[in-house]
């Protein structure tokens, strides 16, 4: 074997999965360091070859991806990158998503079948992530993550994304404001409901328990959920923890009558929150780098079982599209 | 072996992919023919069992499922079903979706590797077919289908829907009618292209190639292709060819202004069709049920590869909601 990513990792002093990550462009990595690595490379004669390194490493050729139903719009816009990565890194992709008459049994499935796996459904709780380290089968956690279990992660920046949503809302006046928030057995529901709550305490806006309800990350507890919310307080303003959660409250909204009178705030910022017939403010988080991310995580993983374990963080931002002052 | 299904067909004197159909309720069997197959089943003694046909006949467990990209929303839709049929059956499912960056190659990935396929993404001149049928892999068209090649088929009344659309658009008052039409090469965008061209024809409507535009079935598509006909001809009404191009042209609309005046109807009924913020109506298509009779017709060709081809049609609907008289 030749030049490997961990010598250059060595030389330019940094983690061996910056290297492959810097050589791709991949952004969140800073500037410098980019130049160090490729600097390293060219002094190393090192070309990057993410087939030829799969190739090298793999054992099975397949990576699963554990996703929600893909009758939820948010996992066909985190899966399809993944597969994409995944494809182009010459692994074969294979979709699992969340099926509630037989959820995924890695004792059953996952042994011998994967040279690893991404989970993007994890849950407090969930025993997936203990069998799979017991079959030796690397994994990385996407969008959710489980904190007490190391392993590497990619997710967004909940609690700053749901501190901004509340800003804007205080921003625009609104002071009898309502939620939506999701599971509390999920990352990005813990999160995204503190982050909230914390940035309205600030401000020094009632939240009592009455304000919100809670959910699973679905367009019927979305609907439900707001339709109970303006029967109960009419509120001026709701955000919901997700824009599929957000994509139930529009119609329920409208079913309340209280459409132009109700300002939207969403999270994710999935391809529905940008059509004209809905036009929903949202937190952007970048799903797509998201799942090539945790690509990059996983194939790092594998090549170097033993490598310090990392949590990629990814910034949101505020979408404005449609506003409503109280 | 004991009593198998073939036993059981031949005393109801009944197709053998009948038996399984009629034993499950799987809607589309005629009750008299259902009575039948239970009465021979009790008289042979024959308990069903799909996981265990299954492990007899399979070899390797796994169905390939090639979709299209899991971000058109009908794909889901379609795709879960198949699933969930696929699991109760004792098979593994793989999906596959279409990516245009690695287009499917099933010289490379599916020989030794699936037991079958189902193809729901078909054109005219793919290759697949007769590549899967030279590696001896039974395969089913699912939606969409090549009328040349014999295999198994589920498909919808694609020619009838488009006639109710065109109808109803009479019916209601409209003149000046408008299209989105789908592909040339698949058959669900040709068939709904002729059914709703001959009813406009037998009805005195004036359909020229100015009245329509033509394109894949995604939300762009649909968007682009409606700007052009509302700037270009002003339409009253416009049909599209389905659901994913009717949401684009909803945006479209409600970009142009011209949302509260031009009537759309859909095709498919996909979920966001339903929801009240597009309230759209569009030609009811059973999805599901196009999924599970596809996974019972390769289930059956598995069983029997001699067996007749199959062709099966699912009825469609219109489902009327919102309605906009010229």
């Amino acid at each position: 074997m030749g030049v490997t990513s961990h010598d250059v990792a060595r030389l330019a002093g940094v983690n061996q999965s910056t290297v492959s990550r810097a050589l791709r462009g991949t952004p969140g990595v800073a500037e410098q360091t980019q130049r160090r690595v490729r600097e390293a490379a060219a002094t190393l004669g090192y070309v990057p070859s993410d087939a030829g390194r799969a190739l090298s490493t793999r054992r099975t050729g397949s990576i699963g991806v554990l996703s929600g139903e893909l009758t939820n719009p948010f996992y066909p816009e985190l899966v399809e990158p993944i597969r994409e990565s995944l494809l182009a890194a010459g692994f074969r992709p294979v979709l699992i998503p969340d099926s509630p008459s037989e959820p995924f049994d890695p004792d059953r499935w996952a042994r011998g079948v994967f040279d690893g796996m991404i989970l993007a459904t994890a849950r407090a709780g969930s025993q997936i992530p203990q069998q799979l380290r017991r079959h030796g089968i690397p994994f990385v956690f996407a969008n959710r993550e489980i904190p007490a279990i190391e392993a590497d992660r990619c997710v967004s920046d909940n609690a700053a994304g749901a501190r901004a949503a509340a800003e804007l809302i205080v921003e625009l006046g609104h002071v009898r404001v309502a939620a939506v928030m999701g599971p509390e057995d999920t990352s990005t529901g813990r999160e995204r409901d503190s982050g909230f709550r914390n940035e309205l305490q600030r401000s020094g806006i009632v939240f009592q328990n009455d304000h919100f309800e809670r959910g699973e990350f679905t367009f019927g507890v979305g609907y439900a959920a707001t339709a109970r919310l303006v029967s109960r307080l009419a509120p001026t303003a709701i955000f919901c923890a997700n824009d599929v959660l957000a994509l139930g409250a529009a119609d329920a909204l409208m079913a309340a009558g209280a459409a132009d009178s109700t300002m939207l705030v969403g999270f994710d910022d999935i391809s529905s929150a940008g059509r004209r017939v809905y036009d929903l403010t949202t937190v952007h988080t970048d799903i797509a780098l998201m799942g090539r991310t945790a690509v990059d995580l996983l194939i790092s993983r594998i090549e170097d079982p033993t490598r310090p374990y990392e949590r990629v963080v990814l910034p949101t931002s505020m979408i404005r599209r449609r506003l409503l002052a109280n």
